[in-house]
Formats: structure tokens, sequence, C-alpha cells
């Protein structure tokens, strides 16, 4: 334990995380040192372009192209180019090679994970990602490592947060989606070209990474129901705040029991209304956080910071550490195991609670027609509000209808909602919405 | 990996965590086989009295009173007896003799820890012990692990459900502490005898095991500053909610740096006020959190129960399935490292913002006699808000005075109230509690 060797680490990617990364590798050696009982040598960054400008200072002579040959002399290799190729054949030549690898490349994970696990399975070395979800937060880890003796029965999670940031907009300024994104955009919250946060695809790659490590079983992307924010509207957000709620979008992965038949794993992104009392309700602006049920354990949450390159710079940091760690003590590497398969199942056999407005028009029997229609297709109503709007003469101008349902299939809503928008006494349907949390 | 082995699993006490553990071991043998790669056996449950009633149905045959015997003939070793001895003993018997140990037991890692982490490193074995901090909440491995790239600033914890029961109650009903106790003890979130929670002294012990992780130093009990609830009127309540505070008994370490000297770390346990806004003031009833701000993480929390036998078991039960995946990997143990050495301050250097309230003569000059005071001990004054209670008749029946301090140190502020006690336009000091989060 006193005698120090020296590992090599190659860095791919130099963008708003690696540059950071590669600044405490330099900074912190000393103390990288001590808590590792190895010296982390930052042998190499491979970048596109060496003249690129970056956020830190970094040694030039440090800088290189090829990071072919800088993964394969390298004992641990820090991929953060992210996108699919070369990353992969990078990730795997290193692996190959017996290194261990820290990534924080969600949509590499969601799309190719199951390869990536069973190289480093092969290898014998640690392939770690606690940098791919929720940013700084540790929650890969525990759920991985501390509830390894409990069953996780649901997980809620607030994973991106330029959406978190557009809702949280949205709900305290009323604003529309296009203004709160446009301010999102301003502040440096949302990229110019917003879709793979606001069509909820970066949620949904971490869904399925919560998902596999929480249910030992490997789920990809395409196992994930994605619904986005762009269809959330300022009457929406009025709506769930006047009946106490608030609106989030939530990676959900929880496990359905289906007396009927095989039961499985909903993995799922959608815009949820949450009550007001919930810890994630809280979670305000760019935040993330992860809530957790457990047979045993209870409700955990985990909150911190989602992105940004410092935080996200800790968790690779972490990753590094404990994977050197292993190196320095010689035992074999082990990445998560997946002991049993249980399938994914499909949006419509996910059961959640349900928010439906309508407007309706102001008629005898519209409300035992209505409830007939949810009786029907054995979708229950848990609280129901009309509020009659009237104008100066007292004139009915609309009626509107506010459902809140027990917990119901996907499926029963669907088919609920069709039938209930083909009476003649509803102008129209406002707005359909799963809530959690109640 | 295909071939599994049996691990034997000794079990030491039998009482609320215990008897919850056992059943796990038992119905889950299959899933945590599959998660371990190995079969955890229940060998055996040391006890006192076998024919103690137990919160769990187990098999006679398992108890035994013979402890001894029971750990020299197994792999892991569970302590949850709690008390010092035989509890210590025991599990450094179960070490030298090469098992990996899990315990909860808070009192006997802070008096002795670090006997027990040197004879762990010594024999090559981990020692773990999740469940003495934070009951289910997974907080000392993302500590150890997670953040093990970071520097840890400073730790906030809410590590006593029972103070935090009776500090809400309080807080919610107005009810002064002597009936919140009388309530939670009804309840059973307190016990007969109180003192080991209202003291402080559980929160003390758990903030020594905190500081010595987030810190990579080892802190013994009496590193730490400690203050109970006791004290707390509900007039502190009152007044702290109407500045918009609410009053936590709080775990802190944190890292002082001193420019005059040697700086180092404060870990102490006291009423703190902190802002309605911030995180943990959210945190209601039985439950824990712990908030963690790092360099380069930001701001965490972690949050969940903090006891009961099925939470706690949870965390236990983590330890087992990680020790006994090092155990199947072959690689060697390894508890926390210490990396070096920072001195623990002593109260008085620690620093921090106060909270003052005074009951002061109506004169002319009041105002400026105590703040000249305060600036002559340096303790700059952030917020002063006077209030004047005048009879019917208008007359000023008396005036109040309520100042939050910039940060200062312990001594100083000390000092300053013992000068501020000395005027004689001043009736009392009605309260100083300390504020952090502001």
């Amino acid at each position: 334990m006193s005698e120090v060797r020296t590992l090599k680490v190659a860095l791919l990617g130099c963008g708003n995380v690696g540059a950071q990364v590669a600044r405490i590798l330099l900074d912190d050696a000393d103390a990288l040192a001590a808590r590792t009982g190895a010296r982390l040598q930052l042998s190499g960054i491979a970048v596109r372009n060496i003249d690129s400008e970056r956020d830190v200072e970094l040694p030039r002579e440090l800088f290189t192209t090829d990071a072919d040959t800088l993964v394969k002399d390298a004992d641990l290799v820090i991929e953060l180019m992210g996108g699919i190729e070369p990353a992969r054949s990078l990730i795997l030549t290193a692996m190959q090679n017996g290194a261990c690898v820290v990534t924080g490349n969600k949509a590499l994970l969601a799309q190719d994970g199951p390869t990536l696990y069973e190289e480093a399975d092969k290898a014998g070395v640690q392939l770690s990602y606690e940098a791919a979800v929720a940013g700084a937060i540790p929650i890969l880890r525990p759920i991985r490592d501390s509830l390894s003796g409990d069953r996780i029965t649901r997980v809620l999670g607030i994973v991106n947060g330029t959406t978190n940031f557009i809702l949280d907009q949205m709900d305290s300024t009323g604003a529309q989606f296009a203004d709160a994104l446009a301010e999102a955009q301003r502040l440096g919250y949302a990229e110019a070209d917003p879709t793979a946060d606001v069509e909820g695809h970066d949620a949904a790659a971490k869904a399925a990474i919560l998902a596999s490590l929480s249910f030992h079983t490997r789920f990809a992307l395409e196992d994930v129901y994605c619904e986005g924010i762009t269809k959330v509207s300022a009457a929406d957000i009025a709506a769930a705040k006047e009946a106490g709620f608030v609106i989030k979008l939530l990676a959900i992965a929880e496990k359905i029991d289906n007396p009927n038949g095989e039961g499985g794993i909903s993995v799922r992104v959608h815009p949820t209304l949450l009550p007001r009392e919930h810890p994630l309700a809280a979670v305000r602006g760019a935040f993330n956080a992860v809530f957790i049920e457990a047979e045993n354990a209870g409700q955990l949450m985990f909150y911190g910071q989602g992105a940004g390159g410092t935080p996200t710079a800790s968790a690779v940091l972490g990753d590094l550490v404990s994977a050197a760690r292993r190196v320095v003590l010689g035992g074999p590497g082990r990445t998560e195991t997946t002991t049993g398969y249980v399938p994914a199942l499909s949006i419509d056999a996910s059961t959640t609670s349900y928010y439906i407005g309508l407007d309706v028009a102001d008629q005898a029997g519209v409300l035992a027609r209505i409830t007939h229609i949810f009786a029907e297709h054995g979708v229950s109503i848990e609280i129901m509000r009309q509020t009659i709007h009237r104008d100066a003469a007292s004139k009915v101008e609309s009626a509107e209808l506010k459902i809140v349902t027990h917990r119901a299939s996907e499926a029963a809503l669907a088919a609920t909602v069709e039938a209930v928008k083909g009476l003649d006494v509803i102008n129209s349907v406002t707005s359909v919405l799963r809530v959690e949390g109640v």
C-alpha cells in the first residue's frame, strides 16, 4: 500500500465536462493519488480539432487527434465524446485491452448498452457511467450497491434540467411553452435545437439506464414510451395548479403486477401531475432528483445538479477513483449484473392515475352520461369537479369538468377518452395528463 | 460465475432490525444468491435470551447464546447487538478470522472506530456500516465512493428522527418541548428514556462518522460539540417561524479555512435555524436527510427513512451483498481510507450565523449602544428588526429586538452576548440560535 504506481488515464473528448475532468486530474493529482493508492496520470486528450477553444486552459502537448493510439496505451479510459461512433469502437477497444472505462454517454448506453456490458464482463474490467444519469447526483451506485439487498418497486426521476426549467417557468410565470423555451435558450439552459430535451429523448435514454439497474434486466431505448413537453399548454399548467398539482416531466420505471397475466416493468417518460406536497414537486429550475420506492427501504430521494461541466465532472471522477482503487487492489472488475428477465411492458399495460379536463355542454344528464362511460371501461373516478362560467347576464358561457381517476391502464383510459369524445354533449377534451404520487 | 458457493452468515442480535434482516435473508435467499453469486446461508442468530419475543417468527434452531462459536465459523458477520461489549470483541474476533463485518453500531464506531478500521485493514476484510447513519438512506457509500474524486466542504444532516419529529410537532402545533416529547413517546417515536436522542448524543455519534468519511480523517465522539433540543422553547420556534425560519437539530461537519492560522473541521450538533426554502426545511416528521456541499458536485441531498426495522435492514443487506460480492470475486477488502490529518476544531473556532432575540428597554440610543458592542467584537449584523408592543393606551409595554448576524466565530458571539447582557437597557436575552443555509 506504500509503493505508489502510476495509472495512465486517456481522456476522449474535451467539451464542457471533459475540460473540467482534465482540470481536476491536473489540479488535484496529489489528493487523487492519496485516495486511490496510484498516481492518475492524464496521458492525453483525444479531440477532433486541437485548436478549438476550450473552457479551461490545458497544456497543448496533451492533445492528440489519434484517439486509437491513446486508448491502446491507457489503464483507464474516460469517454466524453458523446454520440455513437467512434465512441462505441473506442470503448470496446479499451476494454479488450484491459482498461476500465468511465463514460457519460447515455445515448450510447441506451442504444447499445448490452454489447458494452457483455464486453466488460468478458474482459473482466469495470464499465461505469454515473455521469450518464442526473449529472452530479450519485444515483446509479446507490441503486446498484446500497439497494442490492432490497427490491425496488418504483423509480420516478426528474432527469432533464432543460424541461424542468421550462415547466418551472411556465408554472411560476404562466408563460406558454414557446416563451418559456425561448427564455431557457436565452439563459443557456436549452440548446438552439432543443428537440432531444423537449421531446423527452434525453430523459428516455436515462429512463432505460435507471430501469436496467433497478430491475436487474437490460432495457433499451425502444422499451421506453416517450412523450415530451411540447404539447403542455399554459392552460394545462393553470388547471393543474388550481387542483393542487405541479406538472413535471418524469422518467418512470415501475413494476406492474398483473393479476390476469404476466406482469412486468413499465418504463416511460411523459408530463406528469404531482401533488404539490410531493418531495419531487419542490425540485425547481435546472435541478434533478430521483425518487425511489423499495420494499424495505421505503421512500428515498436523491437531489442535486443534473448537468453542467463541473458537477458532471465530479461524477466522472468518482467513477474513475473507484475504478483505479479496483485496479490497485488487483480484484477483477464487474459491472452490474442482470439476474433475471422481466418483460418491458408497453405503455398500454402501464397503469397510472389520470387528470382529464373536459369542456362540456351545460345540459341535464351530462354528468350521468360521462360517468357511465368511465364505469363501462372500468376506469374509476376519484375526484370530479364541475365549474360553470357565466357571462355578465348570468347566462352560461361554458362548463368545465375536471376528473382525476384512480389507477387505470393506458389502454382503458384511451378507450374511455375516445368514447367520451363521441358524446354530443362534449365540446372538447381540453387535457389528458398522467398523475403520480397520489 | 456459474458454480454457486455458500457463504455462512452469522447474525448477532435479533431486535427490531436484526429480526427483519433474518426474515429477508430467509425469504429472499434466491434473489440474494442471484445478485451475489453465492448463497447467503444464515448459520445462526446469537441472542442473550432464546425465548424472548421477536417481531418476526424465525426457526428456533437458528438461535444460540454462544456468539463466539457462531462468529468463528462465519464468512460474513452482521453485528446488530448495539452497545460496546461484547459487540466490540466479537467484531474483532470475526475480522481476525477473515470474515467481513457489517454493523449498525454507531455508538461503537464513534467511540472506538479507529481500532476497528485498523483491524479491518490489517485483516484485509471489509467493515461496512451504512445502517449506522440515517437508516435506509444510502449516504456513506456515496460519500466514500461517488464523491471520492471531489472535495466535500460541508455536510448538514437531519440524522435523528425523534428530535425531528418533536421539533416538527412544536413547529406545526405551537406545543412546548415537554408536550411534543410526550406525544412522540405516545406514538413510539421516542423512547421512555429519551436522553440519547433529545440531548443530541445519537446525532453526535453520526456526526463523527459522517465527518470521518467526508474529510478522510478519523474523528471521534469527543471531537463533536453537542447541544440537544431540550432548551428549545415554543417561543424560539415562534420567533424563528415569524422570521421565515424553521428550527432543526443538525449534525454539521464543515471545513473552516482560517486565514490567521490553522484551519480544520468543525463537527457539531445543535438546534439550527434554516430558511424555510432550504431543501432540509421540508424534511418532516421522523424522516432523515443529509445535505452535502462539494467543490465540484455543488449541492446534493439524500432523503429517506432514518430508522425502523425494515428500512434499516435494507441498508444492512446492501452492505452484506457488497461484502459477499467482494468475497466471491476474491479481491481483498478495504474500508475507508484516511489520507490526511486535519484537526477537529473546537466549537469556539466554528463560524456560523446567529439569530439573537433581545428584550430591550424602549429608550433613545439603545440601538446605537447594542450595535456598537457587536462592532467592537467584530460580529457583523445582517438583519436587525425592532418590534414595539404597546398596551391599549398606546403605552410601550416592551420592545423586542431580533438580530441575524453574518458568519462569526462562536467565541466572538459568546463575548458579544456577554457584553450585551451587561447593558442596563437589556431586560433579557430571549434566544441565541445558530443559523445555517443563508
